[in-house]
């Protein structure tokens, strides 16, 4: 229960390290039960954001999300000590064991950091200083939604606009497919869907939405027509894609050449050629 | 348990349709226990093949996979009925309770069908007329390389040549996530990996290794200097990546341009941003 430093184990230079032996220890409330549908600490009342992994909550650590305190074992503590040098959030160390009694199942990437949810900014905001955004409706699979973001931080995407009918960036699945992008791409929800589109408009942005229609254009052609200009692009979830009130609001359909009579790709997949064709230049 | 046909049910037209309300009839012992770790119908003596939802039954209708019988709601059998006019297999009409009892857990796509698996070709034989192939090495999740397939079949890719350390493309999961693709684009296994290599540069590839390293090529200018060549694009598993040896044994080392100090993409983005720009001309 108290700070301990163990020969064995490793240096913990600054940080607040604390050992803990008992699951029921109620400092570790911020991580109990993580796949429980109604306890779960990344749900309301507390809606936590959680970051599992090493790389994940190096990028919480990088993020506007502090740390409230991080839970996990001495191994993934030797990894991340020189990344909690200016973090004073306390790492509750323990065995991989008490973990898995702790989060309710076995993780095995072995660490966790909690952080509370920060003020979203608004589109307005994100939008500002963009030069390309992408834009999302209905996307409501976690995973897919996590990937567009690893996508949008891999392929050089200035922020992303989460419209109508999507699920929860923030929810742990989400992060973790992430990995831990969303914690770092610039984001902010539509309050008005599709209404809030005109937002872009007013910021000189040309609206382009994918869709598999073959009338559309080709990816390749209609990103060489907006090269020097701010773009963004707009995604829908797999199977019904793009409502017609989103496309109607935007200027041009684009839709990426496929072979086979295959109907589509995945709709991060699809996002990831928007932005490669967006920066390939 | 005998043939019928209902007024209030869908036309069957020529379906071997059989009503079944047991779910201990053996006659379903094809898709028991779907998620069961030793007694899967997808995993020896039985290795079954099983596609699920109507359109991944569908690309088992048309491709080199014969159903041995369905199992689906009345529903689906609606949907199917003209893709099945020209096969034999028996079409177990239940309802979604049965089903679920059958499977051991909702299946909300409403119809599977069950194959025997057929006899694989060779890596000389899906490459003899093959101008772009993909080649995998240390796929090992499911997913991933379902979506690889998906990827390949959307992306104008022959065939895929499954290398070493990688997960079964015919398994359940891989299958869904595939949309049935595995099952209509020609792959083959290595036999000696990544020796094998060799029966692609007799055939005149020129072998294109996909890794985040700095100093690899530029992916738009790799592509461009092979345009009218035989390719083959590899791509290893996320985190290691391609081995030294697999590395060794390519023409030119590949890299997609990354932002923000990100590290890598998911391997099925990886390979569907290598396909695109081999098509995208």
């Amino acid at each position: 229960m108290s700070r301990v430093s163990l020969t064995a184990r490793c240096d913990t230079g600054g940080v607040n390290v604390y050992d803990i032996d008992d699951p029921a220890d109620p400092r570790l409330d911020h991580f109990r039960d993580l796949n429980s549908a109604d306890r779960r600490p990344d749900l309301p009342p507390r809606g936590l954001v959680i970051a599992e992994g090493v790389l994940a909550v190096r990028r919480m650590l990088a993020s506007r999300f502090r740390p409230l305190a991080l839970l996990g074992t001495d191994r993934r503590l030797a990894e991340l000590v020189d990344d909690l040098a200016g973090s004073d959030a306390p790492y509750y160390r323990v065995s991989a064991e008490v973990m898995a009694r702790v989060v309710g199942f076995h993780l095995n990437r072995g660490v966790l950091a909690a952080a509370r949810r920060v003020t979203e900014p608004s589109v307005a905001q994100v939008t500002d200083s963009a030069h390309t955004v992408a834009v999302l409706e209905g996307v409501n699979d976690h995973e897919n939604l996590g990937s567009i973001f690893r996508n949008a931080a891999g392929l050089g995407v200035d922020a992303v606009i989460v419209g109508g009918g999507c699920a929860d960036p923030l929810y742990r699945r989400a992060v973790r497919v992430s990995m831990g992008h969303v914690l770092l791409v610039p984001y902010a929800h539509t309050r008005d869907w599709p209404a809030d589109l005109k937002i872009l408009r007013e910021h000189g942005f040309h609206l382009l939405a994918m869709t598999p229609h073959p009338h559309a254009q080709p990816l390749a052609v209609a990103m060489a027509a907006v090269r020097n200009k701010r773009v963004a692009v707009l995604v829908g979830a797999e199977g019904p894609g793009l409502s017609e009130r989103a496309m109607r609001a935007c200027d041009v359909r684009v839709r990426i050449p496929m072979w086979r009579g295959t109907d589509s790709l995945n709709v991060a997949t699809a996002a990831a050629l928007a932005f490669y064709e967006r920066v390939r230049g």
